[in-house]
């Protein structure tokens, strides 16, 4: 696609600025424009380095000034395409503000540059007694994983971001920076900017520090793993045990490819079947009620291979290889690419939504994993496909819209934390009606110049 | 104050839609113009009853065309006058919207009309094994509720009106009708609107519906009341409980005054002294092992008559007590009015926060109780003056200010749960700075002919 360069003015400007920390080198604007998904390389027209709020609002008042897009880049770890450079511009590079400005232990918070990652934030707290809970697979930096609502494996007992966040500092299109709240744990003060942020893939600000709540780390932590004889039993036995108020931290469904893949990436040796990976918190007399409670509900559902252990090394080694289940699906054909679906509905229907989803992959001639954070209603297909072949492309894409189509006619969402991105415009407007109108009111009185991540969550 | 009469053409259309639902009967005017806060009445032009979130729409393309003020109305039972007409209109009255449209008790949520109040709710729950858990003093709507961003005393475990709506049915200014987000338990499709109304006051749009989150009912609940030494002490015992992770789910202040007056208000025998009222919820064992935490933790602070009941109806007379603490303070001087303050503050901060607050009170001429929800940092004053004593009313409100500068010095918020309404305008623009603008933004792309309960949040 031919575009014009960047404005002289604007290199002059940013060059200024920001000295070799603004580049054009082709390598590094290769390097920024893609992330995790299989959308090919939309590389911006120079990437710049800020170590400072000032210098973000600096670059935006630039970028307005000369009509320029800008997309804000944590690590690429993206799922939806966020960060590719569709409309050229600048891509804003926040890693080089990774300071965890603050621990306030007494609080339960962390204050911290967006460019921190979740496990920096987690090395930085070792010892304290606390940790940071959301957990997507990728190690994302904090402020990417606001800027798309992420959410992880433990989001059934801590919340996705959108609970786990307190407050933002944002530098806005036209270079103004804002704090979104105090470090008060609630506010009835005025708009829920946080929440406005959060979750707005860029398209409204750039997000430059976060607030965040922390969580005491448990005096006891037992994982568990359970086979189940069918997908619907697995599921069946998760809908009872959320209903059963059982405060369980994880509880992730695995399909059986999907445990062939884990174990072969992962060096686990899991009973190839439709599996439960469990987590349970707590005092150590609460995690063993827990774990028994659990324990006889998957009995009734034929999940008697039910086996928990209190061993960290286990733990740490099923958690990791439950992080690594799509590069392990991704391994199942080398060379290949995956189109990751995220639809999340309410947990009544997620019994029958899986099962007619099983159906769709019986059917589909590609490898395709299903697994997912059940307990919230939310999963996962990951769908390998060839990208060279537009045949499979055109497959994968398809089942997409099927699954994305029986998810909203069960009251669920199309995406429950990888966002919209450019894959998923048309599916938001099928799931908000008017209310994506309401947003983009919302996104015009903010950014009037559309130069915020522009194609991103909204067409144009 | 001297106004313009309704116009004619909107009178005729709001009679031809509503009969004997759209009223200006001068009582039910006085009705509409007040709250529980001290505000003189601000009565509306007219009432409207509607039954339908159509006949709402309808009403608000009428008001649009006619450039008439709307205010929603639920129970008014805001305390910062956030339903007073000041510059007058058309109240909407939600209270004939007010069923109950399903619980889902396997998804754990339910669909509500914004008419609908808390209580309403949980005995329409009453079996289900399930409850609705933000609880503010009053019986309000919960589409109130939601507007004001409410909480409560269960707040510390189970969250604010923020966390526990999933939904939101709103209709806009021009009459759109829209729905905010899904049943799903989380999504990231687009922008947060249910965020974005909840603790809008009324400003942006009125909420017709919401789906709300439920609780399952615990298996075993114990309350414990622990007088201590100080207010210090008994402060310190509440943050060594929240942070020792004990997933305690009430946790509440009183000062001695407050003590005095619930004791005679509502009939109870507290030892006169800084106080904590207390509930665990669990399983039995668990209910258990909490008492015993906290009461451990209570004594390192001095609070030895830790006494902690099973009962049920022991219970529900302590909180029944509390929630009726407002009422209990206003008691202590008959025929007086009061300003509650509302400031929440990071919980490190508590302390010193609520000690300089008590050398106020000491050196007030007022009757003035302290009271909270200090597991979230959160607490008030009841101020109790003579409404027709200028000097009092004067020494109520800078004393207010007083607390609330204190606050903000604190990394905290003018209100924790009350909203900003007519009072607190000023707090919000020293709280938020370049936020409130980034609020007008919003409001003027919502409501460009500031038509939703003007006044209120922003002055103008």
């Amino acid at each position: 696609m031919h575009r014009p360069p960047l404005p002289i003015s604007l290199v002059d400007t940013l060059t200024e600025l920001l000295d070799d920390r603004f580049t054009t080198d082709p390598n590094i604007l290769e390097d920024h424009g893609k992330d995790e998904s299989s959308y090919p390389c939309s590389p911006p027209d120079a990437v710049c380095f800020p170590q400072s709020k000032e210098e973000v609002s600096e670059i935006l008042k630039a970028c307005s000034g000369t009509r320029t897009p800008v997309i804000p880049f944590g690590k690429g770890t993206s799922v939806e395409g966020q960060v590719l450079a569709r409309q050229g511009g600048i891509s804003i590079d926040l890693s080089r503000m990774n300071n965890i400005l603050a621990v306030h232990q007494e609080d339960m918070d962390a204050v911290v540059q967006a460019g921190a990652t979740r496990m920096q934030l987690n090395e930085a707290l070792n010892g304290s007694g606390l940790f940071f809970s959301v957990d997507p697979g990728a190690d994302a930096t904090l402020g990417g994983m606001a800027g798309t609502r992420a959410s992880g494996t433990n989001t059934v007992r801590y919340g996705t971001m959108r609970e786990n966040v307190l407050a933002l500092q944002v530098v806005l299109a036209d270079g103004r920076i804002i704090q979104t709240s105090s470090r008060a744990r609630k506010s009835a003060a005025g708009y829920d900017l946080t929440h406005l942020f959060i979750g707005s893939e860029g398209t409204l600000g750039i997000i430059t520090e976060l607030t965040v709540k922390l969580h005491p780390v448990p005096e006891c932590i037992s994982s568990a793993v359970c086979p189940f004889p069918s997908i619907k039993d697995a599921v069946n036995a998760v809908i009872r045990t959320i209903q059963s108020g059982v405060p369980i931290a994880r509880i992730e469904f695995l399909d059986p490819l999907q445990i062939e893949a884990v174990n072969k990436y992962s060096n686990l040796s899991c009973e190839v079947a439709p599996t439960l990976f469990l987590e349970f918190n707590g005092t150590k007399n609460s995690v063993e009620e827990q774990s028994r409670s659990v324990q006889k509900i998957a009995a009734e559902f034929g999940g008697t291979k039910f086996e928990w252990s209190t061993d960290d090394d286990e733990r740490h080694r099923l958690w990791q290889a439950r992080h690594n289940a799509y590069f392990a699906a991704l391994d199942l054909r080398p060379g290949c690419r995956a189109k990751a679906t995220d639809v999340c509905v309410p947990i009544s229907r997620l019994a029958e939504c899986i099962e007619e989803t099983a159906k769709d992959i019986a059917l589909s001639s590609l490898n395709i994993t299903m697994l997912g954070h059940v307990g919230d209603g939310n999963f996962h297909l990951v769908i390998v496909f060839d990208p060279s072949s537009r045949q499979e492309r055109a497959e994968a894409e398809s089942l997409n819209q099927r699954i994305v189509e029986r998810a909203l006619t069960m009251e669920g969402t199309c995406t429950g934390e990888h966002g919209i991105g450019i894959g998923k415009l048309n599916f938001l407007q099928a799931e908000k009606g008017e209310g994506v109108d309401v947003m983009r009111q919302i996104k015009s009185a903010l950014d009037p110049l559309n130069l915020m991540n522009p194609g991103k969550i909204f067409l144009g």
